[in-house]
């Protein structure tokens, strides 16, 4: 009988699964006019089976995560909320052994749930099928929203009498109202013991941008599990809603051409087809490059066991066992009742997995991407496909390898430049009303290039003004009649696990010092020295950035040097680096802590992979990286993780209204005598007649 | 007679024009196997009239400063040695007023000249065929070196007996010698009054990049116009001429593939065409922008006259009147004899302009790329032709200009995006060894972004040691066996002389200060707050960027205000933002004190264009930017320069052997509260139907 059961429970959860799937693929893709798909054809998740140790949880797997759970002693009688099931990936050393071929280490999950209010955390190992382990609220805070959560906590206001009543007094109409369910953050005692979140409506009458029409002041406070309201706020009842004029930003919407000269088509062409190949789902392999490719619930995408091939002797190398973005902070700075709780953990209480919607062909990703999807479970316990949530793709932007000219001062005539070709794995998010653009781009000299992009709409406040009376009384611009844009930060905390040349490794700040020259020793009276210092423990690699103080930052291995004697290794090179400034005793400062410093090196383990905690929800800022680092271990010769915070600092302006244009910004990880000499030295430059021929298609 | 002999001079020039362009085209272009042109015909601009104020010097115009001079009666005797004739700009009151059509402002030069060892700067009025002024030494320093000081320097050791010793001792032949001649900087009286120049001689044997083969400590101090070698000095007869194995970048020199996957033919394509114009050689149009476009011998390239369409009621509008990379500034960082000197600053002393050879097609710049040439004068004061020196394409990275989906959370269906194409003019120039590539990219949502790429050759110096025993001990770091990367800096100072909706601008400092929240105020503790101070004088707006002290900073047009009542703006983004740590009262920092702060801003002079002054070489720091900003002038509401200085510190490492891959940063100028919403809001998407049809080419 329990394996008729089983057979019933699998058959209606497939089912699901193809309705989802198949209800995607319609309203993300076929139904947009124009888009002629050239993506290659969806693959059928119900019949994989994983490839590599690291590979994400197959529709198959979840399915058997979920049945082992239900028969599962402590949830016999009720059946907890999913929030997360994730692989629990194999321990570094068993994947590092593993070859093609070999028989995998156990597969296993790793459970967040919810039950009765409190957070369940659940290892499960599915050969054995069995809960190996399983903690009840082991930190402060709950798992990440599920979709059911904010389903249910957007639709609670409207049987709230005073919420309806505030409405009414507005002359709006439950109908026209969209409401958002950000985090209530945590502000003390009184928001403990049970999850509770803020609801915040919005007017979609006559725009599907209904951000830019909040209905300002109006705050409902729902708890999660009992779906009462807490609390009911309304200090706004003087703020008119801002008009929709201008704000949808939907192609189909817009009425005018823009005030310039129409563009001719442009596209980056490979008629010969893309150089790279995926390989069992999601091992990538490029070039130089070998990597493991992958969608996440909560990081979006995870690049895992990177390899490049040594220029000398064509063998692959360690480079990186694990990236990801491990945790985004996203504070607001306005202290209003309405507006002080605005302090956003994206990963932890939304996830960037979760919020990736299909990319669009050809304007997310270029011609000849190759598509990847996301495979994650839903509140019961089933799988679901997020489909074409990552793209792959061959980048050629016009820029320049290496290049240099002779014949002005020497009798050289020469001309040499190379062509730069990249290779873009990227994923785009869109949690609320902000959008996430991830970009891991992959160099043949070595560098890897990671950059972070945000588009979307602002979070904006409602405002009596038409205009900007006295800009220093607000809490940012007026970017639109009645609507002021916040002012706010992102942080965006990578995780790096960087292992190179294998898993022992130093973080070594190589400082940049200004010295005097002695009297008499030279016509120079000053000149800069680099001195290395290697970290011995956490907090020697615990980094604010200086201009005037300035360092690199390697990670080594130690026990491998170059023929000359070079420790090999990798630098990080921080770009946009706007520091988190709040005052530590700050809540939101509090929980995201991990945003003190720039740059941590924490040694390797396995359970601190999420810079705000496993459990961000509500957290109150016991587990996060900072905390970790504060147990200052050793990190000299030992297996390392870096961790960078990419910074950004936003003071609204018009050009953001309805929608921002993409603020880009990111980071480097390069190759520092790792190499033995430029491993680009002998690439091919580009010839005419290796191009493609091309026409205008007939249409345009 | 008079007019027969101009004639004739004429003719000459015209010949040696045309010589010149032949040869440079051979060289340059047709005798690289494979490359096949695909770019515009050459122009003949031996018939070239100017058609726009801005317009360089013609081949016509240069002919006849040259007559100009001949028969100005101070030279009547001894015609100077030319080092520049450029335009000399007519007021920027006359510019503004010029419409296509209108009668030209005078058409004037600026003639930079040496005679008898003095700097001679010229004022010539093409019209009226008069020098208007003439100033002999009217600073510290010297016009750029010419082609013939280069050229005439790096020969003559050959004919000094201990350097002749010297080499030979070395087991060296001079036949297998290549000199360059790095300027000698300032140190103090004794190299006043001459112009003197450092030699320092490379081994070219088994390889054209002698840059890698130094024959370290040698150096010989020449008086650049007598050519006596002033100072002989060899302090490196125990250090080894470093081996020339694998050295060679050049492709037909490698001999193994590179250890990667070929990748496959990729390129930007648009088979309709790129979207620009350049109309009358010059004034570049796309999509919502038009600017003048010119090649310069010292700056490399000059843009002016920028205005973008208003994305409202379509009206053109001031952004920027001129820009251009002002100076660069090139410390490296050993006091050793051989070293302690080189502190360059490329533009002044050799010219960005005079070092930039033809691009590569295909490699340099991307198919359907537009070139442009520059015309600069000869020392004898004839015109020649540096021919696609600049080139200019539209530029599809896969990038994404906005984007936002919904689906999750709501009931609407939406994915919306829209790719980013963008429009480039580039030039790159090799500095000697150093290679610096100067993009400017114009983006339809209104932003420029500048960027300096850096490649090239690294300045290395010889080293007994094959192996690093002690770092510590050296000035950088070992890069192949007996070199050694000496650690340096690169800053590059752009004049950006904005001009946002008309001439008189202010520049806000708009400061993101951390406040305390009040007791009881709220649950959040602090918060962030933006407070705007107006510079008034222009100590107000001298920067030093801080990142636990972070500001925008904007420069706004205070008359002009949104519809909001934002005044409109353009705001500076910095990117790359090394500082030079060097003290101020070091020699190379005393000459180079417009590094001493990132920004700068400046009451427009049309005098003060040269950050490190008109006459640089050898200067004494006596005519800076630094010297100008102290006079506190006021800077509010008036027509002002705004100065930044992007910075990179290099501690090279091997990869950068025997080439270095690009290292590129910039900066971003970007429109806040300038446009009324956002601009691209009505950009079409990209659809399949048409993109071009391609295939590969039959060759490849």
């Amino acid at each position: 009988m329990e394996k008729t059961s089983c057979l019933h429970f699998c058959f209606i959860s497939c089912l699901v699964l193809f309705i989802i799937v198949g209800s995607w693929y319609r309203s993300s893709i076929s139904s947009l006019p124009g888009y002629s798909l050239q993506i290659q054809k969806p693959i059928d998740h119900s019949a994989e089976t994983p490839y590599h140790p690291l590979d994400p949880l197959t529709v198959k797997e979840i399915n058997r995560v979920r049945t082992i759970l239900s028969s599962y002693e402590p949830f016999s009688f009720t059946f907890p909320t999913i929030h997360t099931i994730l692989l629990d990936e194999p321990d570094k050393v068993q994947v590092l052994k593993w070859r093609k071929g070999d028989p995998f280490p156990p597969r296993k999950a790793q459970v967040l749930a919810l039950l009765n209010g409190q957070s369940h955390v659940l290892n499960v190992d599915l050969d054995s099928r069995r809960v190996t382990s399983h903690a009840i609220n082991p930190s402060s805070g709950y798992p990440m929203l599920s979709m059911d959560d904010i389903s249910a906590a957007s639709k609670a206001p409207f049987s709230n009498a005073e919420f309806n009543k505030s409405i009414a007094a507005r002359g709006l109409s439950s109908s026209e109202l969209t409401c958002l369910t950000p985090s209530g953050g945590w502000f003390g005692p009184n928001e403990e013991g049970k999850r509770v979140v803020k609801v915040l409506c919005f007017s979609k009458q006559g725009t599907p941008n209904f951000y830019m029409r909040p209905i300002e002041g109006l705050v409902i406070t729902v708890d999660l599990d009992t779906l009462e309201v807490l609390k009911f706020s309304d200090t706004g009842r003087d703020i008119p809603i801002p008009k929709s004029t201008d704000t949808d930003y939907r192609y189909t919407a817009q009425k005018k051409e823009p005030q310039m000269e129409p563009l001719n088509p442009i596209s980056i062409e490979q008629p010969k087809g893309p150089s790279f190949r995926v390989e069992d789902g999601h091992t990538v392999k490029w070039a130089n490059w070998v990597f493991h490719l992958k969608a996440d619930h909560r990081a979006g995408l995870v690049i895992s066991r990177v390899m490049v091939r040594d220029s000398e002797n064509g063998e692959l190398r360690d480079v990186m066992y694990k990236g990801f973005a491990s945790e985004f902070f996203v504070p607001y700075m306005d202290l209003d009742e309405s507006w002080y709780f605005k302090s956003y953990m994206d990963a932890g209480e939304f996830g960037l997995g979760m919020s990736a919607l299909p990319l669009v062909p050809l304007n997310d990703c270029p011609r000849h991407s190759y598509y990847m999807d996301g495979i994650f479970a839903t509140p019961d316990g089933n799988p679901f496909v997020q489909p074409n949530m990552i793209c792959l793709f061959e980048r050629y932007a016009g820029d320049i390898s290496w290049r240099h000219s002779e014949g002005l001062l020497t009798d050289f005539q020469i001309r040499e430049a190379r062509p730069k070709v990249t290779l873009v794995a990227r994923m785009a998010a869109s949690v609320g009303n902000y959008d996430y653009i991830l970009d891991w781009e992959f160099q043949t000299d070595g560098l890897i290039n990671v950059k972070v992009g945000l588009s979307g709409m602002l979070m904006v406040k409602g405002s009596p003004y038409h205009q900007a009376p006295n800009q220093d009384a607000m809490s940012g611009p007026l970017i639109s009649e009645n609507l002021i844009g916040v002012v706010h930060d992102h942080f965006v905390t990578f995780h790096l696990d960087m292992d190179i040349d294998g898993v022992n490794n130093s973080f070594v700040n190589v400082n940049l010092v200004k010295e005097r020259s002695l009297p008499g020793e030279s016509p120079r009276k000053s000149y800069l020295k680099s001195k290395r210092k290697i970290a011995k423990t956490e907090k020697d690699a615990q980094i604010k950035l200086k201009l005037y103080d300035p360092s690199e930052f390697h990670m080594i291995n130690p026990s491998k040097r170059s023929r000359l004697g070079n420790p090999t290794g990798y630098k990080i090179v921080p770009g946009g680096t706007a520091a988190s400034l709040l005052d530590h005793d700050d809540p939101p400062q509090l929980r995201s802590a991990f945003t003190n410093n720039q740059i941590w090196v924490t040694p390797y383990n396995k359970t601190e992979q999420w810079a705000g905690g496993l459990l961000t929800y509500q957290s109150r800022g016991d587990d996060t990286l900072a905390v970790w680092s504060e147990r200052d271990r050793s990190i000299e010769n030992k297996d390392i993780v870096l961790w960078y915070t990419l910074g950004f600092h936003q003071i609204p302006c018009q050009e953001d209204f309805p929608i921002m244009p993409t603020v880009t910004s990111g980071f480097e990880l390069k190759p520092v005598n790792f190499f033995e000499s430029n491993p680009i030295l002998r690439a091919a430059p580009a010839f005419e007649k290796d191009l493609p021929v091309c026409r205008p298609s007939a249409s345009s």
